[in-house]
């Protein structure tokens, strides 16, 4: 994959948090299955951890491997998908996904959601049969380079020719550790400072304020 | 009210997001009420408001008065409470609270919840009986100055010399409008810089933190 082969741009956007607004609904999902396995762990903790692969969630707020560590992810994705009824897309998100197809800039989803989430937040977003890199067949989730790498050459661009928009500071740094340009919103719920401190090189409240831009 | 007549220092105490960890369930508590009532606003949004009075609330996120902003104040209030199991203390709370009682600083809570709220509140945090001015009699809430020259007038202590302690950038705001100085908590998910950026004169992660230190 280099910029000879695929000279376009493109680009990559995160779903959850970035696309659906759904990030305190991880959070408080998140907090009921952990406290349901009898760990007590602060929801800004948890919020901190939003945007890393669920595989990678429990073992970093918990300091280390833990027992039942899948339990724990599988009872919280039954905790969140039971909240999708109050999910809405981000402010501009269906508008931001038009856009890019009216300027034939190539785009693609690239998410760690498990396939039940990712059916509901692609339903939530319109968005049913958008272009989906998922984390089957990646090696390793977010924060590592994986899905970035493996989203530009599915939707054929060269990656140092991608922007990668996202949420979360996880985001951010698989798209510089990917050569990906990152691009933050902060509609997440993660400060701005947050963002450009794990590399963003521009970051903006929401999808509608990239519009145009991308 | 002046240093002479008052020449104790005292720690003031903001409750919820601050002493319980229950920013994330008014944030999706506030995000419900405001969905069934028609109006669809982005959890960041709500989330940066959580910490003003809850009398402010709705217009400041709506863009001035709406018709129903009691009724939807209301149902929060209801599906927040309907989320107390899930509630607990942060980090180092009742402990922060016990040291302040061994060293003998005078401590009072200065919350802006309604008593329906304020008493789940206390239950979680094991202090039905801790001394609490609340926002009954007060003229204006946070982050005007009143709760804080309230609560600092009702535990004896002159203003100039309280540390108001509060996870949101509207306690830090009323505390500077009071003359209090305020200290931040990070774990109510606002980033330290949004809490420096308000006035704190220092912050740190939980109330663990700051034992011994007050």
């Amino acid at each position: 994959m280099d910029e000879t082969s695929h000279p376009d741009a493109g680009v990559l956007l995160d779903l959850d948090g970035t696309l659906v607004d759904s990030v305190h609904q991880h959070v408080v999902a998140w907090r009921a299955a952990l406290l349901a396995a009898g760990h007590d762990v602060p929801q800004w903790r948890i919020h901190a951890g939003i945007g890393m692969g669920s595989d990678r969630l429990v073992p970093w707020l918990l300091g280390g491997h833990v027992d039942g560590a899948d339990a724990i992810a599988d009872d919280h994705t039954e905790r969140f998908l039971a909240t999708t009824d109050q999910l809405r897309p981000t402010r501009g998100a269906r508008e931001l996904l038009d856009d890019l197809e009216r300027r034939g800039v190539p785009w693609i989803i690239a998410t760690s959601a498990g396939s039940d989430e990712r059916t509901a937040l692609l339903e939530v977003l319109g968005r049913v049969d958008a272009p989906v890199t998922d984390a089957d067949g990646v090696d390793s989730s977010k924060p590592a380079p994986d899905l970035v790498l493996t989203a530009a050459q599915q939707v054929g661009v060269a990656v140092g020719r991608a922007r990668v928009v996202g949420d979360s500071p996880w985001d951010a740094i698989a798209a510089v550790r990917a050569g990906a340009r990152p691009v933050g919103v902060a509609c997440g719920g993660f400060h701005p400072r947050a963002l450009l401190a794990a590399g963003a090189v521009r970051v903006v409240d929401e999808p509608i304020d990239l519009i145009g831009q991308l």
